[in-house]
């Protein structure tokens, strides 16, 4: 199976060469020459987006978001142009849901199966092959490409028809975000009341309060890092993605609305490339003070 | 050290009875005489406030919210009249910090201690005497009585000075709203986009979106089951005493104003008695689905 593998970014590299170990015949494509490059170097070829839909098998991406997804496989020049029937497309990528649907309608006409598989874990976890995937699709599609997913990632889920996948990350984007928000606020609130946030912590994250993002991230807050993890920039185009989904099904999104303003005036103040931990300052301009020192 | 006990509601009255069997001389008092009664039958005496203020070295209440601390404790006939100088109280009650202070310095004027001392954990664990206790007041008075507040806890934490405990207490309110209300928005969006919530729970559950609220309250969303529990009108008191708190701080409460919203509109359409998991039931509204079958 020939596969090709466009978008070459911070989860794309480490992703490629995954598959590369893994032993698949791999052939990539990225705008910066030096990504290319450095894939060749490890055993991939280098061709354009014509020449991948000309010979791949498989055909995966992972760019930033629905009108690259598009642009690259239906565009003037698009990838599509030029796959066989028969062959397939994984997008990897976080988009709309609702983009994803389109994307597989217009690919279902030429004969080509999609699946969306996004991932969650971020950098180091693509590196490590530890990636957790969303995926949605047809199962027979996805039993037959579960193995290179697997290559990327210790955690292969299929959620759904076409678009459960993003629908899935789009689920936990708002739940993360919001939760960070819910942290902020109530450590917070308590900072103010002059009670130290290291005691509430410790008091309350054993019980119904506690959370994986509590404990990920209230230490950062404490400490004032706001060193990426995940960037509130990234969180805004998640997040975007779920108001437009939640807007063409008619779902209620009043909290993300509201948290998705937190972000766009943190990206404002320069705080875009912060971890999304850095809601925190959101609140601390608001109030005054910092939950940390 | 003789231990005067007011208020044997759902919590007070298996609160109590762990204190007796913890061995302690106990003195009750309750405006229902159904729970004084079944207290003496567990070895109590019973007693007029007036009784236990003059008689006790250590008064405690557990009772629905600051105006009845007050009362029982300041008002015209209230015990404070009668304790003597050198007693100490307990309030155990989850109350609105600011309350918590004042109280305290109107006992102060009379050489009374204070500690406020809410607890977490509901009904079961004031049965198995396994509550958590999220403590305020000074170190000295703390440590004296600890042993007193382990009798009905299997977590005992000081969090700062007095208010301290109701301050956290709080903090642990708004982020377990907060989360329910995230948890109910991101499953009825995965609903809407026609996805199956049981498979976006299992997909997401072991990431960073992943918490105790989520383990304990999507499953009960997805079954329709909103049995408490934890109820919506005690949640509504309990954000009401944030949002007090946080107006006197100076503190913002964005989302916490919103969903105090929402759980006064549940309360409004007869589901003050659900769970607050019953969140779930406010998107149903907006939505027209439910999350469950």
């Amino acid at each position: 199976m020939k596969i090709g593998f466009i978008g070459l970014g911070i989860m794309g590299k480490p992703m490629a060469k995954n598959l590369l170990k893994a032993g698949y015949d791999l052939t990539v494509n990225d705008l910066v020459k030096e990504a290319v490059d450095e894939l060749v170097a490890a055993g991939a070829k280098a061709a354009s987006k014509e020449e991948i839909g000309r010979t791949c098998d498989l055909v995966m991406t992972m760019v930033p978001n629905s009108p690259q997804v598009k642009e690259i496989m239906l565009g003037e020049h698009g990838v599509a142009n030029y796959m066989r029937p028969g062959t397939t497309f994984i997008d990897m990528s976080s988009i709309n849901p609702i983009a994803s649907r389109e994307i597989a309608a217009a690919l279902a006409e030429k004969g080509i199966e999609m699946l969306d598989a996004p991932v969650s874990g971020g950098e180091p976890k693509a590196i490590d092959g530890t990636l957790s995937f969303m995926v949605g699709g047809k199962k027979e599609v996805f039993e037959k490409f579960k193995p290179v997913l697997s290559a990327m990632g210790s955690s292969v889920v299929l959620c759904g028809d076409i678009g459960a996948g993003n629908t899935t990350k789009l689920a936990n984007q708002i739940i993360v975000a919001l939760n960070i928000a819910a942290c902020s606020e109530a450590f917070t609130l308590a900072k103010m009341a002059g009670v130290d946030p290291q005691l509430v912590f410790q008091a309350i994250r054993g019980g119904l309060a506690g959370s994986t993002v509590m404990d990920a991230k209230v230490p950062m807050m404490i400490e004032g890092n706001f060193k990426p993890g995940f960037k509130i920039d990234l969180h805004i185009k998640d997040l975007n993605n779920a108001l437009e989904c939640g807007h063409a099904v008619g779902a209620p999104l009043p909290l993300t609305s509201i948290v998705q303003d937190f972000l766009y005036n943190l990206h404002k103040d320069g705080r875009g490339q912060d971890d999304h931990s850095s809601i925190a300052n959101y609140y601390a301009k608001l109030s005054g003070i910092n939950i940390g020192k």
